[in-house]
């Protein structure tokens, strides 16, 4: 199933895709919940009546797609972002000296552990929706990313338990102001500004349920730019699988239905790795093998 | 004004502070609220109210101090963490300096702005309440902090104005897994499992509300554990004021009632520094002037 939150006639509202054309309100449809954490909440008896309501759908619950706004399909009630494609860090590595002029090597601890961030869960935008250029940065960057969104909770969840806690997949793109992350990062605490800024963090377009994909997700992604192709590559090349991840984060730590965590960029999967850079009014495409095209415009 | 949250016949109720044997249960007292953070968004009517039910506590709102337990005061919508306390820096690089045989300097960013990470909101506990040691650490470790409740929300909040984007002190201890803090951060993202673990962090025992301090806020802290002092400061000493953090942090990015942000550790007032570490069992007290002492015991 593939689900996801709209703005409609004012409100924003949970939603199922039942075709291409067709969205099932899951309001309309009976279910009383407030928006997609709350579904998540539900676990298997949710998903359970999204999947009655899709497999009869009431007239009046049905929105035509042309009538809608994509919103972000879940706020995350917690939001990590890992960092386990290696040519990706490679690749940036090889930009940075290029500013630095130091040569930096990837530590041992990341091959040994999905080493990750915390970003801000607040700022997060959807489908169609504009990045702002945030006013103390120059050098705007896009990364395409697979997220996943944790279903049942728990703590010390080992990793053949851990797919049956992955609710399901999005695609995240964890936008970017490299010249502050740069400078920031000498500080030693990882990531602040360089990613925290309004619409700096977007998923979608739709929540494809995990029971829809194998574990490990082996899915190819791209991105474009202005339609070019910019690069890409395919989720196995994951470093540290979401069910490692998981098992990692989890050790004496509860997971809460809702948290995302997304993969970290897919190499050359962001411009830095390619000696790019956004543009005001570049529009990016990210795309991610049965899943879809996250499509976004920045303005500034 | 002091106020909390506390267990109370299994409920979890905010409260306000009458005197040191009585509390008021706002929600008896007629606020309409389903925690702190919705009395945070009420703003100043908020606040009103319970000053208001505070002058006349009727009989039926009031509980024994005797009949509670304290829990964290708020869960924070979203948590920061800052490092502004210079004489902490120094005191860690040496203290690392012992264990890597590298020479660690401030780096010049550390001066230039306030540098955070976003810790994990959800493993927050409240005074009194065990500290469980982590599984996958050894050393285990404390930090006495100082931090703020946002009010008021919104983004590109000058110095000037930030005051008033203060809704309440509190003071935070942001428990620290030293082992995996120093084997993870090697991978630049900054502190992850090293703060990420269940009762990893603690406020309380009250929010202070703003309007008792002077800004910037200077107060005294100290730590001691098993009734040893360890050390302690003065909250003078941060390097950039809440003012200046939350300039920097909102610049471009949204503030939301409810965020938590804490200053960083004051000088001495951690293990690390002293060379000194918890066992199994210790009971800490973390003091600041004017808010009270948050009591805790770590387990294993």
């Amino acid at each position: 199933m593939k689900l996801g939150t709209v703005a409609h006639e004012g409100v924003e509202k949970p939603v199922a895709v039942i075709d291409a054309d067709t969205l099932l309100d899951l309001r309309a449809a009976g279910l009383d919940i407030r928006d997609m954490v709350q579904l998540v909440d539900m676990g298997d008896a949710g998903l359970e009546a999204v999947r009655d309501a899709l497999a009869d759908p009431q007239f009046g619950a049905t929105i035509g797609m042309e009538d809608v706004q994509m919103r972000c399909p879940i706020r995350p009630v917690q939001y990590r972002d890992c960092l386990v494609f290696e040519e990706h860090l490679k690749n940036c590595f090889v930009a940075m000296e290029k500013v630095t002029g130091r040569a930096h090597e990837i530590p041992s601890v990341w091959y040994d552990q999905p080493i990750y961030y915390k970003g801000n869960r607040m700022s997060f935008i959807g489908h169609g929706q504009d990045v702002r250029w945030p006013r103390y940065a120059e050098f705007l960057d896009l990364e395409l990313e697979l997220a996943i969104i944790v279903g049942k909770g728990g703590a010390d969840i080992s990793a053949a338990d851990a797919p049956g806690h992955i609710w399901g997949y999005t695609i995240l793109n964890d936008m970017t102001a490299r010249d502050a992350q740069m400078v920031e990062m000498a500080g030693q605490l990882g990531p602040a500004k360089g990613k925290d800024f309004d619409t700096g963090n977007i998923l979608g377009p739709w929540i494809v349920t995990a029971d829809e994909f194998e574990h490990p997700v082996a899915l190819d992604m791209e991105v474009r730019v202005n339609g070019d192709r910019w690069g890409g590559g395919n989720s196995r090349q994951m470093q540290h699988s979401f069910a490692d991840i998981i098992a990692h984060i989890s050790a004496s730590e509860t997971f809460y239905p809702g948290e995302v965590i997304g993969s970290g960029t897919v190499g050359t999967g962001c411009g830095l790795e390619l000696g790019k850079r956004l543009e005001p009014g570049d529009e990016f495409e990210l795309e991610i093998e049965g899943i879809g095209v996250l499509k976004n415009r920045i303005v500034r």
